[in-house]
């Protein structure tokens, strides 16, 4: 059994080509410079890796790809959570397959107000056809975008039911009182809760989680990986300020995952890394310009990224 | 070039086994019991047909045993629209290539408050990528469920760039007014609007619509179809009346797709069609009795539909 993931997981984005095909050596490369750089993990085709505008196909050739080209197993935890249970099922046994540490789970999400019974069945379902006792199950809790929440009670259950399989949750609600709640409910019993941004990463850990999921580690790992690795030392609120400094100018962009590739092509001087599949749009000229000034503004780099 | 699809259109239900596995034979009989009935064409895959429940290959497989079981091509509008571009390029090929009627396309609804520019290149990709005359695209807009809206200004830019292409919307919102705003729009331009429930079926042909894609047209087909049929009669007001009646009664249960598979299982005298693939969970025995009985109150009949 691979050792359980703690600490800093950055949700990967995703680079395309120009024709939005993925771009499996930049991604090899972003993943190994993540690893390098502070990640203790890497929770490929989450949200921020636009994983929803790829198909299952896709996905599991790009994580195919990361392992051919060197990133270890035991550091990946990849989405594998869709709308249609036979993809999730059929992500998850790939993930597990390969040794992948765990996986991020998405509850199936285009059907709003289903009722808990249902998401148990679904999970339950996975789990059961996957049928594999090397599976690390971690829910993903995200309903701003999601808008199907992963609830306390849906928790109690499939703990109840799968005990060594569910290992934890990332709670992306934003709502640092349910963050709270999940440690408080299931912290005690192996269930490990990570923050779905770094700005709770410090409160996480003091209230007994086990660190962060989070979009910003893709641009500032080494800044959040400090807060993680210091959160018993009188250093630590400081380098919490200092690590929420940077969110706050990736947040305050027009678009979050745009800004990331923004500020990944500026800092690594590739272009390439600003496009994003449709739906979502590239961050304009004078959008750029803003996000690198403020970036510039607040001493923010990126050692070790320019090839 | 195939006809236009006008009339009264059902977004069949998809009928599982126990396993959750699709059932063709039930689903072909379904379709030609509804095309034998009033429906004039099947939005096969949509919302209510747990389509999003379902992977691209399942969806790929069930329409070619739709055609193989003798359901025509050309009154088939599958619903082709996924999260993922590359999925919603692959479906819409398929049902092209099969020369379906029409496909009707979900934007992509897993990123919300994606910006129209995204919208729009996310159909242009579709469109360009399939490169067929041949396409008929629907746009299917409800928000309830996908929380991405097509607006007027998304219909607008799509249509001035594919007039060929561009052909129609089903308008899920619920908002009569937003219904008539479209036909109002772009309804003389040879773009088919259509209601997406029966309630606005009288109104929007009124209005200058076409039809309506609905839930409803599963169970009460030939009810429907009355009121498209003579909707410029004297009796128009009492046969939408008639078919608002078994309406009110569908959507009163505690979930509709359930409810229109109980009262499927119900009158079929074939209870494997009560089965919904998670997230979805079937009706419990005494919701089960209170749709029977407020169907069956109301004089409600599904004619032939027992083997």
């Amino acid at each position: 059994m691979t050792q359980r993931l703690r600490g800093v997981l950055a949700p990967v984005v995703t680079p395309f080509k120009k024709d939005y095909s993925p771009d499996a050596s930049r991604f090899v490369r972003h993943c190994k410079w993540l690893l390098a750089h502070g990640c203790s993990g890497l929770a490929a085709f989450g949200t921020n890796s636009e994983a929803n505008s790829l198909s299952a196909d896709e996905r599991m050739v790009l994580l195919d790809q990361l392992l051919e080209g060197g990133v270890p197993a035991a550091q990946l935890m990849p989405g594998t959570g869709c709308s249609a249970l036979t993809d999730s099922v059929r992500l998850t046994a790939h993930a597990v397959k390969l040794g992948c540490a765990g996986v991020l789970m998405l509850p199936p999400f285009y059907y709003k107000g289903v009722p808990d019974e249902g998401l148990f069945r679904n999970f339950s379902e996975v789990v059961q056809r996957v049928g594999d006792g090397r599976l690390r199950l971690y829910l993903y809790h995200i309903p701003p975008v999601s808008q199907v929440p992963i609830t306390l009670g849906l928790i109690a259950r499939l703990l109840g039911a799968y005990p060594q399989t569910v290992a934890g949750v990332k709670d992306s609600s934003g709502d640092w009182s349910n963050t709270q709640a999940m440690i408080d409910a299931f912290g005690k019993q192996g269930f490990d809760v990570f923050a779905g941004s770094e700005v709770f990463l410090l409160r996480t850990m003091r209230a007994g989680g086990v660190g962060c999921i989070t979009a910003g580690a893709n641009v500032n790992p080494h800044g959040i990986a400090k807060v993680y690795a210091d959160w018993r030392s009188p250093e630590a609120e400081a380098l919490q300020a200092a690590s929420d400094k940077v969110r706050q100018i990736l947040q305050s962009q027009v678009s979050m995952i745009p800004a990331l590739k923004a500020a990944i092509a500026h800092y690594a001087d590739d272009r390439e890394w600003q496009t994003v599949r449709p739906p979502l749009v590239e961050l304009a000229l004078e959008q750029r310009a803003k996000l690198v000034s403020e970036l510039f503004g607040a001493g923010f780099d990126m050692p070790g990224i320019k090839r």
